[in-house]
């Protein structure tokens, strides 16, 4: 059992302008902007299965590879997505797009219950042959999780029901039992999707099955190597190399370090913390804690990156973060988010707190443009103006992942515990909180993130005790609350992070809360060798980087701020929609006496005063093409 | 015909130790144990064309991918570089190895001339498909020029002879004759080797063939799409996206930018160069001098090295030097010095004598280890401790095109020309010259490249006038060069970088050289990102670089120069095989109180003396896995 469950983002009414303008636009633009996607690349219409398949179309030159193998995963996220949508208000057009995906998978799916229509529209002899790197159980782990959330928002059970058919199909052809395969996905997610099953169905079977994926995963002999064996293949000719890949090396709770494909990882590492909680497993805590301290202290970009590598989509060693090939993956730092929330379930700390705080107003929420329509799949933290967000992707992955976090924004504010609710994010929200079948409603106005004041009142249907935690940003040193006007002491009353007030609550009572916005200097460890000599600027939960666009006077790359600048906050209502620039008098490299003719000199490039502006990396590349730089160049 | 004639390494005895050491190592280890790889690859034994053709062996993973097609290059490459050794003494063993190739060429070669080993023990139906991606004639160019050195070695004509007849066999099959293929070379290479055997035979037709490809180059209707319309290809498929690749885009005298795959360019370039000069084709030279200035000047590593992008192996945008991801393949740096020694065959310009010098002591030499038996295919101004040099490698180019380099390094030294001599390089040699038939043997005494003190005798075989043309370096700011005791005013006597001495010069004629060999901090300009804040140290013509092994104290990465910081040269006879060190005290950032739990924090790092010790480039990576940097942070 979860000693903490979230809010539903059902139950939480975001108000307050930063996540409703975000919001608004997935749900005007960007749900249906995606579901023209599917249609414009034929991935509706693959659903049909009709042979022979139709001809490829691709978001860009692909040499030969298709993507469809993954097809179902993304029409299961954008479902997911969509049906989130329906979450926030009644919608015919989008339940009629989801009702005819229905009926076009119930039309395919086998008598068995196995439904790929990859396999089905292809080679059905070959199913369940090669899940090393065929994303069967990963579809169906999408496919199910989009079942699952319009079931929840229309109470419509088609899908859900098409889907559990399915499940149990899984179910029989996967295990330790005699005549089953011990098969266990070569990516991951399933086991996230079967956990949210369990949680709708409360049938033990979907929990019991995603134990066995979580024990079996990494055991010897290698159920990858037997079946690449039984295809004809030769395992030790597997093009990833190693079984990090896919956190398949080892035995899960034998894993202390985060390897492999970042999202996989992820992926992995949320149905771990679920599990861990559900069957009360310490050591699957255990190596969930490891898992986490390890990617946190040497793994991960200021911006809530992960995954340096595009070459295996994931890690490589540590300290090792690269900033203009950056590769890390939206869907990393959303898998990421997810990661964070089931630690949240297990211990209120305030480190998974801050993840998933800068998870989501950094390099998550960079993945979506500003109209809604254009998504980065990698989030440089540096760029020579090349790097640009895509309409869509071969690999669409991305933009049905950033969709479904914003669509589902308020289900990462609050949990409850036992006589206990937990604030975990600040904006401007009304949650209507189910404590122990007592009805308490919170509402939060503040113009967070732009400014660190949050008011807080707490209506409970009827006055009663329990204790309301609120998180402590790791960036708000000196951070101020008050109940009803008196100040709390935080110091002896914090602990992991998060203020516990515990008291006999009656409506009309009111929180504020001051959480200092000074602009934040920000260093990497001496060992991460791209950013000697650089500093980052943060402002609250939000990382800054320089964009040219702001700064005319020379490239973002010759600038370099001198490390005692004062550096001064401006709101800029009309840049952007309205944010908070930094701006600074800093020092630029002079090209004017290089001349073009030379490129090494030496005598050192001339110097001149220049003003630098940064803004909030998330919205970068908004402008059209440019250059940008997070890490800016420090003059001690 | 050329202005300036090379001095064939034949009469160019090495004495220095610096090149004497690196050519002892080619001839006594490197070419044996090059052979042994060629034995050991089934690379020989892939010449006897049996059916079916045997299995590939490989040098590492390498997913289906076959590099057979290019053996026939590396064959080639080694029958000259063996050659070579041949030209510094007689090796009945060498002559026996290339004897045994040159019958199984000689079997395999068809009736009518053709000779590509993976065609013919292929696939013979679809030879001449695709010259666009298959190598068939940069093949048929690098063993050209293994059997022209051969020939001039030995006077042997058993290879030659094959080789011309495939010659004609290529120049019936391509031109612009009726019948005849209007192809060139996607990979370029042939051009060369073709002007080399003009230089040989002086048959025109081999000139008019190398001219043809040249001018044929880029032409519309394109060949490469007509080639693939007839293989039923889509041309607008092409795997590398742009005819840029190959230097095919556009006519090679339009061409102002380089562009592509460094290699391919490069040979192009000094094919251009060669028949700028022998058809006195003006507009070729002024595309030559184009991308000469264009690649020095936005798009040269301070190494030497070239192309940045292991993706096209070659050239992205101006000011792209990306230092821990560059590929600057070593075949790119050595066809730099063919490049750079042609267009010294048309001007006697100091700059085209500075990039052969910058090339040769530093990117091209790195590629050898000190032991002479493994290779860098990149060449990377930044490591974390994984790049290393491959004792062999499946793409096996680099390695015998250092060994050719070094096996004739003598031949970079002297041109000459209508009365006159010109002296390129420095070192310990003893050249003797043919000056339009007189001989002039001329001795250089020197430490070079440790110390900038040369010693220049003049013996001819009479007294007569002529001029002695020495190449004043452009890092040598303050040389002094004096004869037989007296003076010479530099600035009044230098045109292009080269110092004029005309006089009637006699047996016992001396000419002293100082060249200062102060250490140079080198600044990259500003617009290469990368190198911001950041210094390089060269001393003569080497480049220097911190290798983490020299450096316990810290991190090399950890490591700042202080601007004002003394630089000590110490020399180190025990080290490495008796280098000059650079050593200064610098700063070095403290990791001790950051804790290894923490990747970002506000407070900037703490810092702590540290004594800094760099060693010349070339030489890095002979002691093991080390980090390594070339450009050092700076402390301003």
């Amino acid at each position: 059992m979860r000693n903490y469950s979230p809010v539903n983002f059902t139950n939480v009414r975001m108000q307050g302008d930063f996540w409703r303008e975000r919001l608004d636009t997935v749900l005007n633009r960007t749900i249906e902007s995606q579901h023209a996607k599917l249609v414009e690349m034929g991935m509706i219409e693959s659903l049909e299965c009709t042979q022979p398949p139709p001809p490829l179309r691709i978001a860009r030159r692909n040499d030969g590879f298709t993507t469809q193998i993954f097809w179902d995963s993304d029409i299961g996220k954008w479902i997911e997505a969509a049906s989130y949508a329906l979450g926030h208000g009644k919608n015919e057009r989008i339940e009629a797009q989801i009702d005819e995906i229905t009926d076009l998978y119930a039309k395919v799916q086998l008598p068995d219950g196995y439904l790929n229509t990859w396999y089905i529209g292809r080679e059905i002899d070959k199913r369940w042959t090669n899940l090393r790197d065929n994303h069967e159980l990963y579809n169906a782990g999408h496919l199910l999780e989009g079942a699952i959330a319009y079931f929840q928002a229309t109470g419509k059970r088609k899908l859900l029901d098409v889907m559990e058919k399915y499940v149990d199909h899984i179910a029989a052809t996967f295990g330790t039992g005699p005549g089953q395969k011990r098969g266990y996905p070569g990516h991951e997610e399933i086991e996230l999707a079967l956990v949210k099953l369990y949680y709708v169905t409360k049938a033990q079977k979907h929990l019991d099955l995603v134990v066995y994926f979580i024990n079996q995963r990494g055991a010897q002999p290698h159920y990858f190597d037997e079946e690449a064996i039984a295809r004809g293949d030769d395992p030790k000719k597997y093009w990833a190399g190693t079984y990090e890949y896919s956190q398949a090396h080892i035995p899960v709770r034998e894993q202390t370090k985060v390897v492999g494909h970042a999202v996989r990882a992820f992926y992995l590492y949320t149905a771990m913390a679920d599990i861990a909680a559900e069957i009360n497993d310490p050591a699957l805590k255990k190596a969930c804690e490891l898992l986490w301290d390890d990617v946190m202290s040497k793994r991960m970009y200021v911006t809530a990156g992960f995954g340096p590598s595009a070459h295996n989509e994931g890690f490589t060693t540590d300290y090792d973060l690269p900033n203009d090939t950056a590769y890390a993956e939206t869907c990393a730092t959303v898998a990421m988010v997810f990661w964070a929330q089931r630690m949240l379930n297990l211990d209120l700390d305030g480190k998974y707190g801050d993840a998933l705080e800068l998870g989501l107003f950094n390099s998550g929420l960079s993945g979506l443009s500003l109209e809604g329509t254009h998504y980065f799949y990698e989030n440089k933290l540096e760029s020579d103006g090349t790097h640009q967000r895509w309409a869509w992707h071969n690999c669409p992955c991305c933009t049905m992942n950033v969709s479904r976090l914003v669509a589902s924004i308020g289900g990462y504010f609050y949990s409850t515990g036992k006589d206990l609710i937990a604030v975990h994010l600040y904006g401007g929200t009304s949650a209507t909180i189910d404590l122990g079948g007592k009805k308490v409603v919170l509402t939060e106005k503040s113009d967070f993130p732009w400014s660190g004041k949050v008011d807080i009142s707490i209506d409970p249907e009827q006055s009663s005790e329990f204790t309301l935690k609120l998180r402590i940003p790791a960036w708000a040193d000196g951070t101020k609350v008050a109940v009803n006007g008196t100040a709390i002491d935080i110091a002896t009353n914090t602990d992991k992070g998060y203020l516990a007030i515990k008291r006999t609550w009656a409506k009309g009572d009111s929180v504020t809360m001051d959480l200092p916005m000074q602009v934040r200097r920000l260093y990497a460890h001496p060992k991460v060798r791209m950013d000697v000599g650089r500093v980052a600027l943060s402002r609250g939960p939000l990382v800054y980087c320089v964009e040219q666009t702001d700064n005319p006077g020379a490239l973002v790359s010759e600038l370099k701020l001198p490390r005692t600048a004062e550096i001064h906050v401006e709101e800029r209502k009309e840049l952007l929609g309205g944010i908070k620039v930094l701006t600074a008098n800093a020092i630029a490299l002079t090209e004017g006496d290089w001349g073009g003719d030379t490129l090494y000199r030496t005598a050192p490039p001339t110097e001149k005063p220049a003003s630098m502006t940064a803004i909030p990396y998330y919205i970068w590349n908004n402008r059209g093409p440019s250059r940008m730089q997070v890490w800016i160049n420090e003059q001690q």
